[in-house]
């Protein structure tokens, strides 16, 4: 059996003259680029910046339309409708289309950030304005989507390629679900029970939930943070590792066409 | 000989619950709508409904870029450098973009907006950081620019078909460039004379500029304004002039190629 | 007995090149003017000219805090903190103070807007946050709340002059709170059963909820809306009315001490 | 005789997740820290938290507003009316006033940010602007002006007590103004050059200018800058160097009165 999975990676979160993250560092070891669009983070330059970098190492380039909120990074939950979520994705994710054109590049997958993902992993509403909004632009880009989430479904509902997202360093529930960061037990530290963790997700499409269940689960792209002091040295173990058990890593193919299922 | 002119429309100028303008009565009279993309005016919701509105209309869909000043609604000179410039036009014209894609339709033109349309009109690396951007997002896309100005031969030099673009109520100078607003003469309000200009600019190529000159010009494009009381009224009566002497209105076709020489 | 009520009403929510309301026909009749504060709505020219105007009709200057949402402006609940909401709230109302103070004028009031003033009357963390906040800024502003609402309470346990708010508009439950705008007979369209509702609550201390109960309620200020057609024409009719049966139209003075008891 | 200088800095240019500066480090040994007020940067969170850690260190606090640019970081020029110019600098010192009353401080000078500065240093209708805003909201305020500025004579003009600002790693034209960054020599990037200016301008109240003149200047305060790697190391170097030379670093005092002349 062939086992593949993508590694993704929030960049582009700098604005104007405050920088962010250390995209250059993790770009090598990434295969995806989640890129802000401008609503949380993410100025214009800084986007064609991270664009060009991304480009440059073969890493496929996504959108990663947030709620309009520059103070809160876009992490605060809004009481915002389905039709405005639909709007503001489709500005931020055509804005950083033409940049990745401008760029030579075309872009490749959305995926929504903070408190908008986590509004659609839980609100079908959400969930659907979202996967309708990137259809409409161009079906064939990728959603990405938290693992066994409303927004997997909506996705595929969309006609959509989804990707399932999942997290080293976070546990899962029962329901398949994150533990919630609320709860004890919800992070993983130990780089160790991290890597265990993703390999078994990859390997065997299941994850050993916190009261000890086997819970399937698809691991199409895992998440890596970018914005942690030894963000590029986890992308880096966590790719050595995958490799060295034979997983290949790389890009969700939008052809599978069967993703998510 | 056969004359035709575009008449073109600032719209979706509207902001969240703020409304200006009043697109829907000027609509039935325009073939070009230049449509704000969030910078200094324009939330994503206004911008797909402006779009929606055009296409029923069947007019032509443009994106109407602007500094980032939304307080000082675009209209404030600002020093921006080519670069930050390009960037900017590309990330909002890529919004409209897919704003219109999203609704069936396709983006035709682009029109600067406010004090980058002036800055442009006089300072070519200004002028061929909006052409470049706007080439590397889809050379189809017509460009609008002010008639004789620097963004004409930008716009040319980038391979665009440019829509050299004249004004009812305003009086020229024998450079073929506006009378500064500043100096006495600049407007023209009274109708008969403005639409006097329009048909002589159409069918002639050439304009009387304020010391009495006859001075070559030519219209592509007539911009028509959309945030006066009277908009509607003067829209509908010089495309009735402009119809009953002749010429055909409508958009600037890309398949000429030609424009702007 | 002597009654008296304050008449306020939001203003100042014109935004850079937008208007919104109609300031100048309604500062005629109202005592008390809410004046948005940048976040929601009102640039700094506006927040100047709305002062300005407040100072010379004689009219209790308040600031109208609300939430960093433009576009939404201001009604969209957002998960913030109360730490945010304290400091969101002493920037935006020490805003204002300065304008007063530059205009000869001095700030006497403060009304959370929007969808800040909902989350302020229902949870007792996020009213805290604004009184306090308007008590560090200073204890002798008098703060607005929606009677029989947490804020009430919070404003007191600050030691703050507490002005209960009450409308004309909309209907009460019998726990002294107004009917949710999604429930049926939640608004009040019948000008003389609003008018009546006034006489009622200002008389008599009371209400009839919808559900035919007495309801016993403060009416210290009365809110009236700026951003309808009609806004004008019911200020002038229930002040008439109002000091037709006896009432004193004044703002809430900050010197009683017991309101809100 | 008895010398003294104030050193400011500039602070609290950190918005929302991101971080600018090193104000911990260099809070111990500045007197004056100017703040920033949300325009450019320093959103309510961090004003509070930059007011506090000020006052902690019993730093003298300072607003510094800016132009609305949040992209640009307050550094590009914009074509603002001086009207604008008065009311932006009215809301944003009024913000931080309140931020400085609720931390138990009390607001001491004003400084202009980046463009606005510079502009204010050569426009007199700009200079007089802020300064007859300075003056409007609290004339015991100290503005701070670039040393033979044109802010110098407007703040005098208001009535205000001006602290003129010198440079440690700028050298001097022989009219008393800064060299512009864009002519050779203009920065010294030598310490010991730099701080024998730094003497000379305390000590002797004149420059050696770029040409060789010693060209008069009166040195009330010197600017420090916060976001350089070594800006703590070089902050505590001229700080006792200079009190090794007999200087008293201390803030302005408002109570002078004759600053500036």
């Amino acid at each position: 059996m062939a086992w593949t999975i993508d590694l993704n990676c929030d960049m582009g979160e700098s604005f104007g003259a405050w920088t962010m993250g250390n995209d250059a560092a993790v770009l090598p070891y990434v295969t995806s680029a989640n890129i802000a669009c401008g609503f949380h983070a993410g100025d214009p330059g800084t986007m064609r910046q991270t664009v060009k970098a991304a480009l440059e190492h073969g890493v496929a380039i996504g959108a990663h339309p947030g709620l309009p909120d520059l103070v809160g990074f876009g992490r605060r939950t809004m009481d915002i409708s389905p039709a405005d979520v639909y709007d503001l994705v489709v500005v931020q994710v055509g804005a950083l289309a033409a940049v990745a054109a401008t760029q030579g590049g075309r872009l490749h997958h959305v995926k929504a950030h903070g408190a908008l993902y986590n509004m659609a992993a839980s609100r079908p509403d959400i969930a659907n304005a979202i996967a309708c909004a990137v259809r409409d632009i161009d079906p064939e880009l990728v959603l990405f989507a938290l693992a066994n989430s409303a927004q997997v479904q909506a996705g595929l509902d969309a006609g959509l390629t989804v990707a399932q997202e999942v997290f080293a360093d976070r546990s899962y529930q029962s329901n398949g679900l994150l533990t919630p960061r609320s709860q004890e037990g919800a992070m993983i530290t130990d780089i160790d029970k991290a890597t265990a963790q993703v390999l078994k997700m990859v390997k065997q499409a299941s994850v050993t939930s916190l009261d000890g269940q086997t819970v399937s689960l698809t691991a199409d792209t895992l998440c890596l943070h970018g914005d942690q002091p030894d963000a590029a040295r986890f992308a880096r173990h966590i790719r050595d590792v995958l490799e060295g058990e034979g997983v290949t890593v790389a890009p969700v193919s939008a052809a599978r066409g069967d993703a998510g299922e």
